[in-house]
């Protein structure tokens, strides 16, 4: 959340002669992606999302998300859509970086989603897994079990001793399901383009229906019930780090309503939810340690995370999660 | 420029029902205000900032405010229009902090403004003295010499080794320029409600015509001539650190014909200008060790005002600013 870039209204506004948008009304700076830097820009013609790619956004992977957002729109998925300029390119450059524009999304996200937000999501997710299907692009996931032992040794090799102190025994903990993933991490599951950040501050609500999803910045190709261990994670505990089984139950059923798991997706589900969990712990360590004291909000606490790996530990299968 | 406090858009809409603005479309975090947190809100009636008052902004102050912008719009002056509640009340409570709806003003501020814009700055602030002449309530200016002095000394009680790093000497500097000052510092000059803080990113443009001035947090009672010349520290001074006469010429023709300045007004117009340059040097110097790192922005350099204030300092009448 965050403006990193300033931008000088008066370059936006020579920058939009470049699109069939009309003229600058206004332009503000926004808390919204933590990656990068946004904009609400309103035009003669309506309002946008400009974004500039920061460092962290490496720029060979914009086509990527770019075109994907364009594919996801087209084939019925509700998302910010890339403008196109009057030459028809959707990357441009402003202030010194990549930049690009977006339709503006009406909805708002919710803090504390109710168990119908979560079945909506769990259709729209399946949406997303289904649209992606002919999407001819692909991206690795750098944030898969090769990405946790990369980022670990980078935590532990710049700020080792600071892990335990956050909590004591926290680095012997990760270190183990680090071990334990090493082996136990599956292949071979369905893949597609996974939105893999789908927290709900980038899923918008309008009129209490799901009118949108934001933020594609993390997708990637990768386990479709993948995605779906992550959304567990970020929707389904409650503030006192209790799993709401309700909750996973209408995100499960509305997802299986529209894309049917396989039974090795339904078993390996605690397996998956475990790896998210660390994904999470671990890069919220790291932001915990790193972030920008330009950056709009403070880094969230990693040890949430900690608390919902040792849930996942503990689950015999996926019916703990309401299957 | 910041969000300081969250607030949840669920709590957002419940607050909007003491409203007769319709439904929460969307709810953004801006970076607008140093001093409070900012929102762009847009319901099914329309767009507002939403303002939750941060502890510098001291509560007991905020019907000034308030007031002030409700009766500077009835007088034809440009800016936020606080939004009434259904019981009539335009200060109210959200996320735990006092909070304010304010409507959406179209425009925006240039990061390098022109003569032109010089021009027409001097006309809306001279346009702003006149229409608070009949303003009822009146605020000490709590940033004139006094509050120079005791900045100053709680800079140097807190950080005082590290100022003469920033610039060796500057402590010595300041002193010399309270101890002129103290002497030299004028009382009564024409008096009115003044902004006290119109730098170019507090007033907005739209098809280059003056569209509002915004952010009144620091408006106080003081003399009209000390605001011109804040104007003259934050609008004509080039990235060289040159004093652009014309624009200053720009700045003080137009607000002239507007408000015609009286004779010991042009005269100690170098003397305001000191203390303006002054004024910001200390507040940027304080905020330059306190800006709490969940701020949007990083911390703007003192020294621009030391170089600012030795420009004044050599100045030897209101010739050299162009009148």
């Amino acid at each position: 959340m965050a403006v990193y870039t300033e931008v000088f209204p008066e370059e936006l506004a020579e920058f939009l002669v470049g699109y069939d948008l009309g003229e600058l009304v206004a332009c503000k700076g926004i808390a919204e992606g933590v990656e990068n830097s946004n904009f609400v820009v309103e035009t003669t013609r309506g309002q946008f999302i400009l974004t500039l790619y920061e460092k962290r956004t490496a720029r060979e992977d914009l086509p990527y998300f770019l075109n994907l957002m364009e594919h996801l729109a087209k084939h019925g998925v509700r998302c910010p859509v890339p403008v196109r300029d009057r030459e028809g390119r959707t990357l441009r450059e402003l202030s010194g970086r990549p930049a690009a524009l977006v339709s503006f999304l009406a909805g708002y996200s919710f803090r504390r989603p109710k168990v119908e937000h979560c079945g909506q999501l769990g259709r729209a997710l399946a949406g997303m897994h289904l649209a992606s299907a002919t999407f001819p692009m692909s991206r690795t996931n750098a944030l898969s079990f090769d990405g946790w032992v990369s980022l670990y040794a980078e935590i532990m090799k710049s700020y080792g001793e600071r892990v335990d102190e956050l909590a004591p025994g926290l680095s012997v903990e990760i270190e183990r399901e680090l071990e334990f993933l090493k082996s136990a991490w599956p292949s071979g599951l369905p893949t597609s383009v996974i939105h893999a950040d789908l927290f709900p501050d980038n899923v918008f609500f309008l009129d209490g229906k799901l009118s949108g999803l934001i933020d594609f910045y993390f997708a990637c190709n990768d386990a479709q019930a993948y995605d779906l261990a992550i959304c567990l994670n970020a929707w389904c505990f409650e503030p006192d780090h209790a799993f709401n089984v309700t909750k996973g139950r209408a995100l499960l059923r509305e997802y299986r309503a529209a894309r049917p798991l396989e039974a090795r997706e339904v078993e390996l589900l605690p397996l998956l939810a475990r790896g998210a969990a660390l994904r999470f712990l671990l890069t919220r360590l790291y932001d915990w340690y790193n972030t920008d004291s330009n950056a709009l909000v403070k880094p969230k606490n990693p040890l949430e995370y900690r608390r919902k790996l040792k849930f996942h530990q503990t689950a015999r299968s996926a019916s703990d999660y309401g299957l």
